[in-house]
């Protein structure tokens, strides 16, 4: 039994609390939010307590402490944890800004440190990765990855989001890092704002074709949008030198219609709450693993930078219609 | 080059017409039909002339007739062909009529005889069979068909068509044979008019589940409805010991459209001309390896005797509601 | 909040304790089982206490007992619960006798009583109920039930079970009731020992077909395997006066490969713990919502006598080779 | 009736001869080619004359000629038919020198000239393009377009290609002017010899990544590979501002296998002869429709020069890494 704290109440804080409730191994003590409605109503529904952050990290009880509060409070929250002593948990982005994160970086230690880039827990990415992985499709050349929202955020989030590379590309460079197995060394990115013209006004973009290449010459196509139209379109294709390996879309439900004009399937899962439920909860039971001791941490400190790293240099593709190096 | 001539000239008899024109191997040199019009019309589209029977089949440089009249004209056309020296691809039924069916059976000989159930000839039940007869899944225990029409025919037809089991299930009672390698002693049929109540009145049914069982103890299932409203619902399933082996629909094309609510497939194949079309053609091309010596038809005239034996007793299962023993 | 305590520390209590464990208005207060390991584990992995039943339904905070413990105690269990003046949550079978099970109805007055026929909870077969109700595709004609296991039990659970009808397809005979949405009238089963002959000499079948009938004429087949050789398959289709409406089986990914031979898929989910694993989740949830007063039990006792007798119609008619007329 | 003549007895010239043939108003009369064999085996296939090109061309009753000849006949064979009258049916590509191609261009007039792109006569791809045009999902944005070789073809024929993108992905940029509905007016393109370093030597590369702009901001991707293990890959997706429509890939059959490891579908078709025979069909009944004066081309000359002009910019954006504006 590891005691754990929720510092955030959010929409994400209450995942992860939800999940820690439920695992055998793990007792949720503490939730921390500024927001004292926020943080009672969490504390209400999981049977914790609401606290200050002061008092969670004195409390030696604690193995963990999850940062789920809001981005630019990730890396102050974690480095005082960890400087008291608990594992975190870290939501991704690290910081939007990559000097901040950097300069951190040797404030951590060797404390564990698992950060948030929850796809690498979705049992249908972890099954392709293991099967890439396997090498019964020969060996991996090329790279799709599609990764549409089913709708863009408000206004006011883009904004404050950082960009779209950082704020949602950055899980597909997580993503192709950690199924290419190596360094994106090159980056071309072909960006837009064709799903709505304010977002470009805003100085952002909402559609994207990003091509990564790395230092082996394996080649990588990201495709994003803000909108689908048709839910959460989260796919990946592996083309291997015997075959490919593929990961599809989740639907809401089985179940199928089939009328005059065709077979109608359910709905694709709208969005990361749903499509990614069991990734929280794999996430939750491997920061168990880690807290036991039987399990490094999947995604580390050091993948939040590189990601970030890759965002950055995508913009600059953008930006100047040529193709980048990735600063190593 | 084999000479041949069709006689019949109506929807099916075109058909035939066709693939003996594009096929490298045949010469079309006859079409037969009472309507002149109709003799006419596919004479003209496919280069052949128009002729009396007696006529055709006094040329002896025809070797094959393709008896594509009507129901009540097929056996007397085939015995008249076969007496005349040709080989026959008749189209099924044989007859309404089993007894008159068994009494001209005496009259075939060693001649080459093809009936037309096309369904063996469709790409997909063929691979199936081969799969099933492979082993590769082990034996072969229980079997699903489902034979579902789009709509219903007109009534006139129904009137005359000698019932759903004899017009309609006959396809799959051969299939059944086919599939199973061995003879059905067991059937009974829960069928009803639940389509049309007209369809009730004219002493027929439109839905029917119809059990039989072989004498070594395996179960097929046959599912027949007069219609859908989705199309032409054609599958197969083959449960073995040591997993399933099915095959599924043909839909009119590749595309998908995804919307909000969900994934519409194209719509399914409306109905045999386009489900069938290249089982047609392979039962020409099944017809010219017969004519060079190279193959023994792959459905013969005892196979039609015996699709209508269980016709026969899945009528009598119906109309007593009792498990009725097949003769054998 | 809602004391509960769970009757029963095997398999399926297990699984009941979890989802009681994580839903934020239960506390599960106790775990009940003679075999005071079973008991101690579950108790330490949910936080609950070990206790007597006794003593359990002697206290006052606790609002349900969830009946998991061996088929022969579910009744005595629920009715002493029900007197206790405690909600029942009972798995199913009622019992193996239908006599006894008919009995004991007149015990329970107006307690509210959930069975635990948990296929109702899918939410795929819940979507495929919605969407027959809806009538978006007319009005339900026939249904197609198939339902194999992976493998077959133990001999010796087979020799205890009830015979395959009671203890598998009774699941079935629940589902075609109420996907139906009426009783069925007319039982025909073709039914044998086809997987294992040691089954047959058992007096038990392993492979089924089964045909029922309502009232209003609808017809629906079930078929049953003790064992598929490919996963658990658990499909259901619905044919409609305008179309189909079908739940196909769960995959245990998304995952493909695409090699030469073709495109596999993963495995099907293998057996009901991982295919039903969010089917218990809603059925806890179901019986908070009864607790609340905002939900009568969607599947009560005369449910569970309606399904012996179905299951004790198609034994015999298994043994006459008859149809059978199921006794109302 | 028009009589017609094929001019090259190769692979895919014994394709167009077969579908002449077949058509019920073309009478294929001519078979022209160098090598005797190729000529007189095919026309003892399909009942026509060998003769020589002159002979063909001032043959009154020819009203087509198909070219399939090599290459670097095309234009002179097009010219020449064209001179004497007769409409052209020419295989890709016009040459394999642009220069070449534009010259030429003024001595066609207004003769009917259909160029070979075979893929905007798969049905598949003309359903999609119907519902692209509908509107039915909103406004075309980025497209998608896979299209991976079975195995690479000979080095030999490598070395005379021209060079992947005029080889191969000529037949994408046909594609996507035609789905995008405007024309590309830059060029990126990430490629490398990835499959086979001998193709590298060559000077060629056998994989890519190619990004299109068009005016209006549409975004298309590329993937080419001349090897994929697994068959023929052929799909497009077309992403709309309210949803998505594709065309997937086509199966030898609708038969799959389920077992232990999950479902396996039948291969893909292999290549391009049995993926696009429909379409060659359909493309030679386009023809007819040219010659019956009901349809001008679908695509012509034109479309060969602009398919031309984005390879080599594509080339070029491959040699320097950056992305290339294509000349209009």
């Amino acid at each position: 039994m590891h005691g754990i704290a929720v510092i955030g109440a959010g929409r994400i804080g209450r995942i992860h609390a939800a999940n820690a409730k439920a695992h055998p191994n793990l007792e949720l003590k503490y939730v921390v939010d500024p927001v004292a409605a926020a943080a009672n109503d969490l504390a209400a529904a999981t049977g914790a307590q609401v606290a200050e952050l002061d008092d969670v990290l004195a409390d030696e009880s604690i193995a963990a402490a999850v940062v789920a509060s809001s981005t630019d409070t990730h890396l102050d929250f974690s480095v005082r944890a960890i400087e008291a002593g608990k594992a975190v948990f870290c939501e991704k982005p690290l910081d939007l800004d990559l000097g901040k994160a950097k300069s951190a970086q040797s404030l951590l230690g060797d404390a564990p440190f698992l950060l948030g880039f929850n796809r690498r827990f979705d049992p249908n990415f972890r099954k392709l990765h293991e099967r890439i992985r396997s090498g019964e499709m020969g060996a991996l050349e090329t790279l799709h990855i599609i990764s549409h929202d089913p709708a863009p955020p408000p206004l006011a989030y883009v904004k404050v989001s950082g960009g779209m590379f950082k704020d949602m590309t950055i899980h597909d460079f997580d993503m192709a890092r950690w199924l290419l197995g190596e360094e994106p060394v090159e980056v071309y990115a072909a960006a837009a704002a064709i799903v709505d013209p304010a977002i470009g006004e805003a100085g952002d973009v909402d559609t994207a074709k990003t091509v990564l290449r790395t230092q082996s010459g394996r080649i990588c196509v990201i495709s994003n949008s803000r909108r689908s139209g048709y839910g959460y379109d989260q796919r990946i294709e592996a083309f291997c030198s015997k075959g490919l390996i593929r990961a599809g879309n989740v639907l809401s439900s089985t179940v199928e219609s089939w009328g005059e004009e065709g077979a109608r399937s359910d709905a694709l899962q709208n969005f990361f709450l749903d499509r990614y439920a069991e990734a929280y909860r794999a996430e939750m039971a491997h920061l168990v693993d880690v807290l036991d001791g039987e399990a490094k941490p999947l995604v580390g400190y050091g993948d939040g930078i590189q990601a970030l790293r890759i965002a950055e240099s995508a913009m600059q593709s953008h930006q100047t219609a040529k193709m980048v190096r990735v600063d190593l």
